[in-house]
């Protein structure tokens, strides 16, 4: 009998049950819990920050496309025509984040794979933070570069993987709020190292682009690296826009290069026009609403001290409109999440691999639209469904704010 | 001097410049032609076969959904909530295909690095069509496997692939219709193959699902492949459906696990609800649209005769709504493809890198709402702007139907 008569069409799926057996029994099963629109949840577990994917502007401005170009793009921008509507949103963007030119993709886990293949050429060495998100862990693998882990905001270790690989083409990859504990990266410093050592800089400002820096304009702008020209930036639409998709920013020849070659923007369908005139919309609010900007903020920092007040393990200190809480376990986070739940707040529940340590979280977002006595109930259910004796006594978050 | 004292930050610019330079000599600049809602264009380039992405069916579907959801999903399904409308439409699609389930995702690139993920394993060896499209490819890359290329639709090639490794866990990777020139694989015996080597089957049915087999159930259920043990299809919701996004159909068990692991699922923001209404919509019109479905096949076959009766290399013969005709070269299939716009007819021209060998394209789709005048109009142009003393007798392409 040969190798391949033994073989059982469905024997992988078998493999695939253990496999899954495997994780619920670490606590690390996953499942899609319902959402229903009439629902009166608070929601303290989307990244809607702004409250904008309801507004009436962004709606109207999404109907008024919808008529006008229909549902879907219809092909890529190269094949099928590029909308007014896309190079309008492309140009508003650029403006925003203070970049010479920028580019739409359908969605912000296709513009990293674009952005970090792009400024990857022969020999180049890739240095990622070990916070950085999954799809820029992706990009990375991709390309197929030499790709080396620093630690966590920690310029130093940074510094020393440059210096190691100095004689190489380098390219430095991180986001600037980070996604799951909503720290920001320390930009300058990591910038003046880039320079140093030649480095292209790569920024996901997903998380801070609508929230952070003048008008919006995110953190790269903040820091003052917007048009710097060994900066990229790249941010997702889907979050403080209330919409969905991903642009890169950054220079006109860089923004030219992946219109002509990233395989992310040729060979997909374009986003929808409804979607784009949406983010576009958005983007008007957002330039001309400093206070609900402020008020992400602000209620992020508040609700930090007062989970820390209450002996809660606030992972890091939030830099915008995300923080995390961490739990005792895999199974105390499920558990925890399901009593805020059952208590009508809706809240991130981060375990492996979700997560850059081993320790569970849950996360909590701003929703700017959610009241302040709404929101301020719904951080009082986060502490009061917490799992008994605290967290902070039981469980060190190794490399944390606390440290 | 060090090396990194010496490097301009600029620098990578300048050799971006450099090969942009290059590409335009060698005719292979790509530049965004604007496209105009209230343009009078006979459409030979999208992707819209069955004309639905303007059905008002699917526009009050979409619109509804915006304004009960909002523009957006406001996260993943996994930390935000799912809604109604994802679940619907994933239970519709499956039931489409003839599969046990199924899993949207925002984009059809996003579902084929999931799928070939997802059934990729330690020491699993990929053989994968020469000409798949770049998603698959990227997928490929993606899981570090060893990937082996297959010779296009070459049955006798993929045995001798498969007997080499079949020592090791195998994936076949193809799609069904081809992108570029619109030709069918052979899945029948491809899936024989798999069997009789206990491989994997992945097909990507992007361009035949709306258009081929039984209610539209895509090419896999064509050839009686639906809902086999061993067969995994990814499909988009942006050509026939007229939507925008991705998915994945398959085994119940292998549907979980992507569910439970899969990359571009769980850090991805949901496809937006009213695009995820609109693909909803547009299946209830496939299923129940036999003479759409018809008129794409029909108008495709009996365009590439004419053409052919014409002088012109259609390169493959055409299963649903796509053929391609070569040109003799890049810069010749550039301006063939602008003298087809200066008259109102939209098609797509595609150059190296974008084709499965060096020769350029124009590639024709059709879209069934265009009259049966305007769609002959349409090809008629195509003829008269045809580069003089025809293709065929100065361009042969390896490969082709006419070898």
């Amino acid at each position: 009998m040969t190798a391949t008569e033994i073989r059982d069409p469905a024997g992988w799926l078998a493999r695939l049950r253990r496999r899954r057996a495997l994780r619920e029994r670490a606590g690390l099963g996953r499942t899609l819990r319902s959402r229903d629109p009439t629902e009166n949840v608070l929601d303290l577990a989307g990244n809607d920050y702004l409250g904008l994917t309801r507004d009436p502007r962004v709606l109207s401005a999404a109907a008024e496309a919808l008529t006008m170009y229909g549902a879907g793009a219809g092909g890529s921008r190269l094949v099928r025509g590029s909308t007014r509507l896309h190079a309008q949103l492309e140009q508003a963007v650029a403006h925003l984040l203070g970049q010479p030119a920028a580019l739409v993709f359908s969605s912000g886990y296709l513009a990293n794979l674009a952005a970090v293949a792009g400024v990857v050429g022969p020999g180049t060495v890739i240095v990622r933070d070990a916070h950085v998100h999954a799809s820029l862990i992706d990009a990375c693998r991709l390309t197929g570069a030499q790709t080396e882990v620093a630690a966590h905001a920690d310029v130093t270790d940074l510094a020393a993987k440059l210096e190691k690989f100095s004689a190489r083409p380098l390219v430095v990859v991180t986001e600037s709020v980070f996604s799951v504990d909503g720290d920001l990266a320390p930009l300058r410093e990591v910038h003046a190292l880039c320079r140093r050592f030649g480095a292209i800089l790569v920024v996901d400002d997903a998380h801070a682009v609508g929230i952070l820096g003048p008008d919006g304009g995110g953190a790269v702008r903040a820091a003052g690296l917007a048009d710097e020209p060994d900066v990229v930036v790249t941010a997702t639409l889907s979050k403080a826009f209330g919409a969905a998709g991903g642009i890169v920013a950054g220079p006109t020849d860089f923004i030219d290069h992946l219109m002509q070659t990233a395989r992310p923007f040729i060979y997909d369908t374009a986003l929808p026009p409804a979607i784009t005139a949406a983010a576009h919309a958005a983007l008007g609010i957002i330039r001309h609403s400093p206070e609900l900007r402020d008020s992400v903020r602000r209620r992020a920092a508040t609700a930090a001290e007062f989970l820390r007040s209450q002996g809660l393990t606030v992972v890091r200190t939030p830099a915008a409109g995300i923080l995390a809480v961490a739990a005792p376990t895999a199974e105390a986070a499920v558990q925890w999440a399901a009593a805020c739940h059952a208590e009508q707040v809706a809240v991130g529940c981060f375990r492996p691999p979700s997560t850059p340590d081993p320790i569970s979280r849950l996360r909590l977002t701003v929703n700017a639209r959610l009241s302040e006595e709404d929101f301020a109930a719904a951080v009082r259910v986060v502490v009061a469904t917490a799992p008994a004796g605290r967290v902070s006594s039981r469980r060190h978050v190794p490399g944390s704010d606390e440290d």
